[in-house]
């Protein structure tokens, strides 16, 4: 974006967030997984059950199976007495009857026999031998019983398409005999990351040189956000290089990120390589956030490619605001307020932060416990240090408009 | 525990947390791991830095390197005319010094030049030809410069023992060139289902019979609560084999956690099979917590050994309550109640729910947005449905005092 004397333009965070909202991009595809490696991948298509859960009445308590209306005006002064027909044994279908007057030892998850529709708990029976019973209380129709179908109909809707899966969803599926789930397929992100400076971890550092941070961050980033990282290398500050590497990452790819290119000129040349890969190309470049100012948004073959800034807590900043949002559209979940939330905790600031109008800052904060408060102590290092996101609890965001935050004012501390 | 008229006596939640929270455990042993796959463990030593973080001093713009003491009094009226003497390349120590009166062209993390105390950012400079340079603002000692080792010095303690690495974490040590940590392995937990009834996931059900849900919401609980689960099968509801198996699983588990057992005399069962096992056995039987009033704790040979009723719901709220806890230690992760805590919203319930004083009622509810406004759906379905747990998007705890909470009154929904 450029302004009328045709500079470059920043653009707010409301706006970038508006552009990539708009977005269509490559669905991913889906693949089947058992249910054993299921849990927290989303799913691609609705699950109804094949069957009743339970397919048959099962007792909830320990107690007697019993015909209701024989308990009616059952009492401790005057029980109801009630012959035992036997017992029902786990996991087996009774192989008999309730008549009338009659019932039956039922344990918790047994099988109601036929003629039963109540169970009676144990605490409010009296066996008299072995083959009477007392009743003290009344049981109403249904009453400690599971129906047939209670929890689960058979043609029943159980989890919908987009629904990332939790532990007790991996249970029902295993409950209904459903071993196999379609999901999509996690994201596959690329990370290349560039600069004539950057070394892998594995390598001594010569001076000038240092080792690739955000390569490890990202990664770290992008699988706590349901996707693949692939880790492509570093590259040298060269437009060919780095627009090959580019184009191959963007062949297996869901998203790719590319961070650095610290060298004058280089940030332009992320912004050319981004254009001249595909179209539409570079939808923003520069947002005013601090950190994370430099950022690149863009678009290719509806494949989404970003420009990071180098600074590891720019490279942070940006991925929790602007890219995150794009990875969840990715990974095919369906939008849900509650079940994505990100963990907060409300402090007062330890100390006065000032902050330009006309940029969102988002300020590196470590808690501290003062008797029943919480305090935030803000970490002001350069944006360069990745210590900053060490030593650090959260993020307290200072709006565009605001100009700062006073000791003492209470903030929401969103949690990395 | 037992009352004076030697019946068995339930624990209130809190007594049980206590129970629980000085129980001595087996430390889990340590082990080494790539950086690439230590996201989210548990670091089991401290980690020093074993040398400085920038190794030089870097530029943190894109600019001129100065010594500061030539640009003192420069402004737009009177620039500072200075010499470049070169240009910083990306990743080499720069071959030339900065004599008095001399710059040189640098990058944002390019090398300080030897001479050079400061930057000037290009915003603030204007070339005049390849040789000099007007300086138009004066630039402090270290201003935009990241010194040696201002990120991390060299023997520094960079993360300490207990602590679960983040993706910035695993940055920074990358940063550093530490390519392995030590950390502890992450605790492995047997789960034992027990019940005539229960058939596995992929078998079919003949009346009577009902699939294991259980063992696959707890593989799943254990997973994110950072432990690696056993799932050590199904089990008859027979003494000699479920001891056989407890007795199989505490030989390489942390923790034993044996579900159902739900035929008349199963659970006492379940509380022998434990005290038998080894000493000191149970601890208590029965909370006063609903649903999950029939678990059972224990500690055999300084390993944790629970006893879990066997309603789905009972056991997701018994592992949230009073596992996960226990879990958390045997991981060893030092506690930190910022970074350890649970997604919570506040909400306002949708229908009265009654509560009976002495348990602590943990009721399931579905989320729903009003306007502005979110709302606590409970679902009071019983217990032994798995679906008031898919349904649910968390949990509401009424006290153990309080008989229930009103319609419109204000709560806080732990999310699931």
């Amino acid at each position: 974006m450029r302004d009328m004397l045709g500079r470059e333009e920043v653009v707010t965070v409301e706006k970038a967030l508006d552009i990539l909202k708009k977005l269509s991009m490559v669905f991913p595809p889906e693949t089947k997984l058992n249910i054993e490696h299921s849990c927290r991948r989303v799913l691609s298509r609705d699950i109804f059950s094949p069957e009743n859960l339970p397919q048959f009445a099962r007792s909830t308590v320990d107690g007697f199976a019993v015909n209701s209306s024989d308990t009616f005006g059952a009492s401790d002064g005057l029980p109801a007495y009630i012959n035992i027909a036997g017992e029902v044994l786990m996991g087996a279908m009774p192989d008999f009857e309730l008549k009338k007057g009659m019932t039956a030892k039922i344990a918790t998850g047994g099988m109601l026999p036929e003629g039963a529709d109540a169970v009676v708990m144990i605490e409010h029976a009296q066996t008299i031998d072995e083959k009477m019973v007392e009743i003290m209380k009344p049981a109403a129709p249904g009453e400690n019983v599971i129906r047939v179908g209670e929890d689960i109909k058979k043609g029943e809707l159980v989890l919908k398409k987009g629904h990332r899966l939790r532990p007790q969803d991996t249970g029902a599926l295993s409950g209904l005999g459903i071993t196999e789930v379609y999901a999509y397929e996690k994201p596959k992100v690329s990370i290349i990351a560039t600069g004539n400076e950057i070394v892998p971890a594995d390598k001594d550092v010569k001076l000038g040189q240092v080792r690739d941070i955000n390569s490890f961050n990202l990664a770290g980033l992008i699988s706590e956000a349901g996707g693949e990282p692939l880790k492509r290398g570093i590259f040298g500050d060269e437009y060919s290089v780095i627009k090959k590497i580019v184009e191959e990452s963007l062949k297996d790819s869901a998203m790719v990120l590319i961070t650095g290119g610290s060298s004058v000129g280089t940030k332009d040349m992320t912004a050319k390589v981004i254009n001249d890969v595909g179209s539409p190309g570079v939808l923003f470049h520069g947002v005013s956030i601090k950190p994370g100012k430099p950022l690149i948004g863009g678009i290719v073959n509806n494949k989404p490619v970003f420009g990071l800034p180098g600074h590891p807590a720019a490279v942070t900043v940006c991925f929790e605001q602007f890219i995150e949002p794009v990875m969840k559209k990715l990974t095919g979940i369906s939008e849900n307020r509650f079940r994505d939330r990100k963990l907060t905790v409300t402090a007062k600031m330890a100390k006065n932060v000032s902050s330009s109008s006309g940029r969102e800052d988002h300020i590196r904060v470590a808690l501290e416990e003062r008797g029943d408060e919480i305090w935030a102590n803000p970490i002001l290092g350069k944006s360069g240090l990745i210590t900053t996101l060490v030593k650090a609890d959260g993020i307290v965001v200072i709006p565009l408009r605001k100009l700062g935050v006073e000791q003492g004012e209470v903030v929401e501390v969103r949690l990395f």
